[in-house]
This record gives C-alpha cells, structure tokens and sequence, in this order.
C-alpha cells in the first residue's frame, strides 16, 4: 500500500492512504490520523489500511479525492530517528579520491551511517531555505527505509523484515560545512539540515521483484534546473543493504518503530549514469581536472527526485524542491 | 514546576505532575496524557499543569498519591532529538591530553555536539543492558534541556528563552567503540545506546537563582557502586551554555519542541571534586602513571546521579541503574 500525510496545520498533519497510481487519495483518519500511530501498533492497523487502499485501487471507496504532492508534508513529519548511510562504495570512493585519500579497507565491511536530526522534515514541494549560498548548498538523492521495531542484536537478514515501508530521501547538505564537522569526529550537525521525503512511503510488496536482498533493484532520476543529471542503479552496487545498516544501528541498543535509515547518495561506477548529487560530479572534476567546475545550488535552483517502477509508473512521486533565500 | 512520566505499558507513558519535594504525584491526564503533547502546546497547556502543581503542592489535590521513582520512563521516553554536547573543556582536554593530543584552539569557540539516538531512552531506574564488558561500559553524569520550537538563526541568549524543561542524563557510553567510530568521522552511533534521564523534568524557575546564564549552578553528584567518585559544579566551568549549545543546532535548521540538548559530562579542573565518568579518571591516570588503572563498568555495577537544590533538596529525583547481562 502507499501512505501520505496531507498539510493540515498540525506537527504530524493527516494521514492518507494513496492508490497505487497516486491518481487519488482517501483520509485514513477512520483507522489512524498519524503514521507514526500505524507504525506504533502495525499488526493491529496496517491490515486496515490495507483494504481501504483495495477499496480505493478498485475505485470503490466513496470518499475519494485527487491526490495533490503539493498538500503532502513528507510521510513522517517528524521521526524518533533518522539515521543515514553510505552504502554506495563508489561514491565514498569518489568523494575521498578527490581529496587525495584512499578508502580505507575497513570501510568495505564497516558501514559509514550517521546519526541525523529528526525533529523536522521537509515535505516533498517544500522549498530548501538557503540562509548563505557560500555554505555549499547540495542535494542528494536517495532511498530511505522506515523501520517497526527491531531488538538489540538482530542481524541483518533478520533486519530486513523489520523494514514497514520505503521512500525516497533528498539529505539536503551543505558541503563547505562538513570538512570543519568531519574533521571534529561528532558527525553531521549543521551541515546536514532538514531531509525532504517522497509524497508517498509505499510497503516492500509495492515493488514486486524489484525489492530483494534488502535492495531496490530500480533507477533512481535526478533532475536538477530541469536538465536529467542521474539516472543511477539503485540496486546492484549498494554495499551494505538495508538490513545491514539497521543492524549496525542496533548492535548495541534497540531500533524502536519509526526509525529512518537512508542509503546515502545513490552512486554507480558507471559515470555515464550521472550522479545523485553535485559532491560527486566535483570529485570526478578534481580527479580528472584538478579542480571542481560545476558549482554548488543557488537560490531559485530546482531538484527533482523520482524513481519509477517496472512498469514505468512512479512508485513514490517526486521530490520538486527549489532553493530559497530567507523570507 | 515538575513533570514525569509513569510506565503503563504503552510507549510513551502516563503524565504526572510531581510534587516540588518529590513525595506526591498527580495524574495530568485531565489536561494532557503525554510530555510531547505539552511540548507541542506549550502555552495553552503548561499553565494548566502549573496550577495542578500549585494545587498538589498546598496539599488540596484530591487523587494525589505517593511518587514512585522506580515506576518511571524517562520524562520523555522517546524523543525526535537528542543533540549532546561537550561544554564541559576540561573534560574534552583530559581526555585528548591522555592520548597525547593538545585541544584545538577552535574548540573553545566552537562546540562539540552530537546527534544521538532518540527513539528509545531508559527510564531512571532501568538497568543497562551490556551485552559485551569488553566494549568498555561507562556512564556519564550531564544536565540535559528540552526545548520548544527555537527558529533557525536564532542567537545564543534567545535560545535560552527556548528552553522549557531541564533534567538529569545518564549518556551511557560503550568508550572502547568510540576510537573506531571518532576515526570515521560520522559521529557516534554503536558507542552511544540509550541514555537514561532523571525521574522528573523540571521548568527552570525550580532552580531559582541557581539558574542563571544558561547555566546550572549546583553541584552533579555520581556515586559508583555506592561509592561517591563526583560532585562536580555544573556552572562555572560549562564553557558553552546551553543556549549557546542550541544555537549551535539551529544555525541551518529549526529546532522543533521536544529536542533534547545535553551538557557533556559535567568536568572540574580541581581534580578533588571527583569525575562524571570513568573515562576522565582513567585519562587522568593516564597522564599521571602513563596507563589507566581503574576498569569501566562490570555487570552488576551500579551508578546513582543525583543534584541537590540550595535548600539540600534532591531536583530532579535520582538516576539509579545497575549493569545487567542480556535476559
């Protein structure tokens, strides 16, 4: 099934149950009014949402309405975790390339996941305020999990089936301010501001075969100022799967319903599939040219952030954001 | 004004107002049934509880009963943010001088902060799981703030008109993970499992003239194994208030109600006023005879952290754990 959370005013907004064409909506308030509620008690809630989104598939269910991304807050408002990845290797590779270091061996059994704020997040049309272009302002493209609860110790195939519901992620970043941080070991705190989610987070079944092994074996789009920048394989060169970064997570505590963990930037070795963020394209320019030529997102930038199925349908909507300055 | 938060089977608990000298409690079911619900509507709300208080206080609250510590989840048992710092420099200083590391003349002006975990914290008196005394289990004994909304941008002194609640934590930390995970750069996330929090959360007012600056000036005490190791002033010597800690976090981003900002463990240069956590007595150790010689924390171990007011009274109840093995 496919879930969104509409505008309403409120922190958490109203929870919608999507057809699987996005086409229309229906208000699931009859069952839940949070995600967070659903995800709190799913045995119990998720077999209901279930057949109201057969009733709506089937055109049936009588209170329909268009479905509007413009109205959506992304599918978790807000979150107990979020905690982002690295699993694409290349991209590290790149990134570590550029500044002259080599990755390091470990980093091939030893996923890199930071610990991220939670505490607000972006819908998918929300504008990305930009306070000081010279931070770097970047985007990256991603796939991000929503997890029930998983226990202290599981391991990573047994992590996978802790996994409720999947999404698309932009993990806004401000590259000029991540040397200073990376460089003091605490992680990302100023340098990652507030991610923006797909309009809809959809169950694993949604995607049929192309969800096995922890992986979403689709192409994620990345289309910046309207020029298509990545078109990159989300499924064969992730690392570490989803099952493998939930339990690093949870080695040493429990992973409590509603956590967030992101992939990180979708990247292939393959350059001629672009890049999931500007970072990366920079890094191949050092490499190749010495020096970075494309510059960074300003104010009045556009992204746009979609991954469409088998059937060339889209299977969570598409992030549209565009860069603004301060009101 | 005091608050906390009974265990009742659910995940976020039942709200009670405690009594300023801890003996009695009063259900705020009447007014609000959850901590986060009060922080999200903190004006409407807290007055209501506020009087509550009064009432319990005077004695006239007519379904009071007696307080019990031991029934307590963490004031907020989850949270969407849990963004620690390290204010205290001696602490950071002992810390590198024992690895024969000088402290970067940009940490005095320049915090460090993690983001933690926050979809699972214990409750004052839960036991801390280890499941491996090889990883180095340790405790750290730390004020913590929960915030309102503070917007992006917001300067040092406004940001201590953000801050609603104040309590104690318990940043329980696994020391022998940290190296690996500091080297990585991406902050702590193995080495850092849930924290516990004092039995009550208090509005600032509590603390009369103790608090001032953004700071708590009172005295920390730990006491390991029934044996006191700390009583460490909390004022004088935190180098970045909490206002200073919050502004930190919201210099790209918003930082939303319900946030939890901790001080780092609470550090004096007069090495007579004892440690907040082990790792400061073994760095100390170190520099002295060159290799540390107390153990961290074995199971069976216990850690009690407690504050008292100028009139001897305990503020915010006692954390009390003990180290268990997995059941």
């Amino acid at each position: 099934m496919k879930l969104a959370t509409y505008k309403d005013g409120s922190r958490d907004g109203q929870l919608l149950v999507v057809s699987r064409d996005l086409s229309t909506a229906h208000h699931a308030s009859a069952i839940a009014t949070r995600l967070q509620q659903v995800l709190d008690d799913w045995n119990f809630l998720s077999p209901q949402l279930q057949d109201l989104y057969e009733t709506l598939n089937n055109g049936r269910a009588r209170h329909a309405f268009a479905f509007d991304p413009q109205q959506c807050m992304a599918p978790l408002p807000r979150a107990y975790q979020w905690a982002d990845g690295s699993a694409y290797l290349n991209h590290v590779e790149l990134v570590r390339k550029a500044r002259g270091a080599e990755l390091p061996e470990s980093l091939r059994t030893d996923p890199l996941v930071y610990q991220g704020g939670s505490d607000e997040f972006l819908g998918p049309r929300d504008a990305i305020v930009c306070a000081d272009e010279a931070w770097g302002l970047d985007f990256e493209s991603e796939i991000a999990v929503i997890t029930g609860d998983v226990a202290m110790g599981t391991t990573p195939d047994a992590a996978i089936d802790g996994i409720r519901l999947l999404m698309l992620a932009n993990d806004v970043s401000l590259r000029h301010l991540i040397p200073t941080e990376l460089a003091k070991g605490f992680g990302f705190v100023q340098s990652k501001p507030a991610p923006a989610f797909s309009p809809v987070a959809v169950t694993p079944d949604e995607l049929g075969g192309a969800w096995h092994g922890g992986r979403v074996h689709l192409s994620l789009q990345s289309v910046w100022n309207g020029k298509q920048v990545g078109l990159c394989e989300a499924g064969p060169e992730m690392r570490f799967h989803f099952g493998q970064l939930i339990a690093h997570l949870c080695k040493t505590r429990n992973v409590r319903a509603g956590s967030i963990v992101g992939s990180g930037a979708v990247s292939n070795k393959d350059g001629a599939r672009g890049y999931s963020c500007i970072a990366e394209k920079r890094a191949i320019e050092t490499i190749e040219g010495g020096a970075p030529v494309t510059g960074f997102m300003e104010v009045g930038d556009t992204i746009r952030i979609e991954m469409k199925g088998k059937d060339g349908q889209s299977v969570f909507g598409a992030i549209e954001q565009a860069a603004v300055a301060p009101a």
